[in-house]
């Protein structure tokens, strides 16, 4: 192997992949990255077997080889080089020598025939997606997945389509959020995990042009710009979340998002020791939306503010959820619906029904 | 008690007092914070036995009172709230009501007579110290003293003076660190424990004026402006660190600061196995300053820079102090000398002895 590439091109491909390569998996292999060449390019990938990122990087090949490298030491060092060119060289058996100016290194690396092989497509229909408009939807629903792996089906952002529309969907059954996806006409009922989402979010930071997704029954294939990522499916059939969104509501508010995030915050302050919970009223003939905390031990809170209200209605909500949805929310305005102690609470942008965050009431 | 204050004043005189309440403290009243009223002024004191620190807030006191608030939801509580201007009142045996628009919200507290007594000055001497200065020395300085309770005067920074100079140093006997303090003619020898010297640091932040240091055989009193700092001083002699500064050189090199800075991190990500030990070389022929790690599992680096030397030398040091001299460090150019593998070694800014920061040699 050698390789000239640009401390810049390699540091950014280390830390679009290297952030799965884990020191603490069963397998000593996968705390490595593997840097290897095809066709005359570089590439770096890491696994965790759940989720692969491979990374193509800008460089000259001179010479085609394949190396397993320790993936922390190896992102430290790049990225603590100074920007310009770097010469990458195989030396020892499985050893990387790394040549900058002023720095001459040698980092000790595994067998890389040890490393998974990873499938760079699967069988399935590939879609072409906007770039932008899925990282908004899965910042909009990722919160809402479950981190309990107890039920797994609720650890993933679930993809579906019903007729011609789309959606990105995720629930851990406390609250739910859902976006509508404009995928075009396609067939999709597939759950990826949200670590995975996690990934595919971070890796669209600087990336706002189309995401190709490529889908099997196990595998879904992401592909944005130089970075490919895969990852399994979570088995299962998901939860028919439609029947608990209320079609119609008792009472509605419109508010200002900043002002019920101001308040819902200091109520939550105040609820530590009852786990979040806030009640929430709103009240047609005040207008206005109450937010209030009882905490026996260590006081109590009532924050108000003004709103557009239509009936009237109070639930007991958790503070947090609460702030997640409206903290996700990309309007100025907020619609907040009730219907009552035992329905969901409902919270949209004002003006559209693309985006719908649902919180669960807890018993009062 | 009834107190009309602004957000913004008791919102930073919570940040100045709320670090010291502790709610891991065996006294369960060192976990609030006192609100009390003196002479028409509103103050707050927190203590953790060790340090205390009493902050004046600007504000209009209508009736005087004293209560014991939870230190952590008052502080998160106060900063949450939007700015402008809230009422303090007592409801209820020890609880205070906090009246702002659109929040109401009642805290319960303990019994303020539980709480310390703190004294507002000490028997002894009062300097008056400019506070940049300070602020300086504590930051190059703070960073070598031992976070080793077992020698308890190294957890100090030590304050003294000979003949019309004046110094502040700190060392944990793997490093020194010692600055010039122009503190006029006075008679000084106190250890301040370097967790009340963070505190002084961290409320120079926004206070460049005179401090004040009113100091006792066993007490210390910094004032800055509306913030008090109350400290005890360490028990014991202070080693006697003069003598271990070397006086002469065998070798001396003279080095951009940021680019010693740059090959010393790279190094040392390529000593974590050896401890952060790497071998620093000068030489006169090459007018190199070198830095080499050796890791026999991780592999290996040696990174160079261009340097003005004198002699030669080589020394094994720790990686992370010498980062922690070299960021310590007001100039743009900082002077190495060296003195043989045994002798500690000397950086300086170039162009002052009025800072000097050892590293204590590795056997290697």
């Amino acid at each position: 192997m050698k390789i000239r590439v640009t401390q810049e091109n390699l540091s950014a491909a280390l830390s679009a992949v290297s952030r799965v390569a884990s020191g603490r998996s069963a397998l000593p292999i996968l705390s490595n990255i593997l840097i290897h060449t095809e066709d005359k390019a570089l590439y770096l990938t890491a696994t965790n077997l759940e989720i692969a990122i491979k990374a193509r990087v800008g460089g000259k090949v001179e010479k085609s080889g394949r190396l397993a490298i320790p993936a922390r030491l190896l992102n430290d060092f790049v990225s603590s080089l100074p920007r310009g060119e770097l010469m990458l060289e195989q030396t020892k058996k499985h050893a990387l020598k790394v040549t900058a100016e002023h720095h001459e290194s040698t980092i000790n690396g595994a067998d890389p025939e040890e490393f998974p092989s990873i499938p760079d497509e699967v069988p399935g229909e590939t879609l072409s997606l906007d770039g932008a408009k899925l990282k908004e939807a899965l910042q909009q629903t990722i919160m809402a997945a479950s981190a309990d792996e107890a039920r797994q089906v609720l650890t993933g952002v679930f993809l579906h389509s019903e007729g011609v529309e789309s959606y990105v969907v995720a629930t851990d059954s406390y609250r739910l959020a859902e976006k509508k996806l404009d995928a075009g006409k396609v067939e999709m009922a597939h759950n990826v995990p949200a670590s995975a989402m996690q990934e595919v979010l971070r890796n669209l930071d600087n990336n706002e042009e189309k995401v190709m997704l490529n889908l099997s029954e196990n595998q879904a294939v992401f592909t944005l710009g130089t970075v490919v990522i895969i990852s399994r499916l979570i088995d299962g059939k998901y939860p028919d979340y439609k029947q608990i969104i209320p079609k119609s509501a008792e009472a509605t508010a419109e508010i200002e998002k900043e002002e019920l995030i101001s308040i819902v915050r200091v109520a939550g302050l105040f609820a530590r020791e009852s786990a979040g919970s806030v009640v929430v009223r709103v009240s047609e003939e005040d207008q206005k939306i109450s937010v209030e905390a009882i905490a026996s031990q260590t006081g109590e809170n009532m924050s108000t503010a003004e709103a557009k209200v239509t009936g009237e209605g109070e639930a007991s909500l958790n503070s947090r959820y609460l702030l997640d949805a409206l903290q996700a929310m990309d309007s100025n305005k907020v619609e907040f619906q009730l219907s009552g102690k035992h329905s969901p609470c409902v919270i949209r942008p004002i003006g559209t029904k693309d985006y719908t965050h649902l919180v669960m009431p807890l018993k009062s």
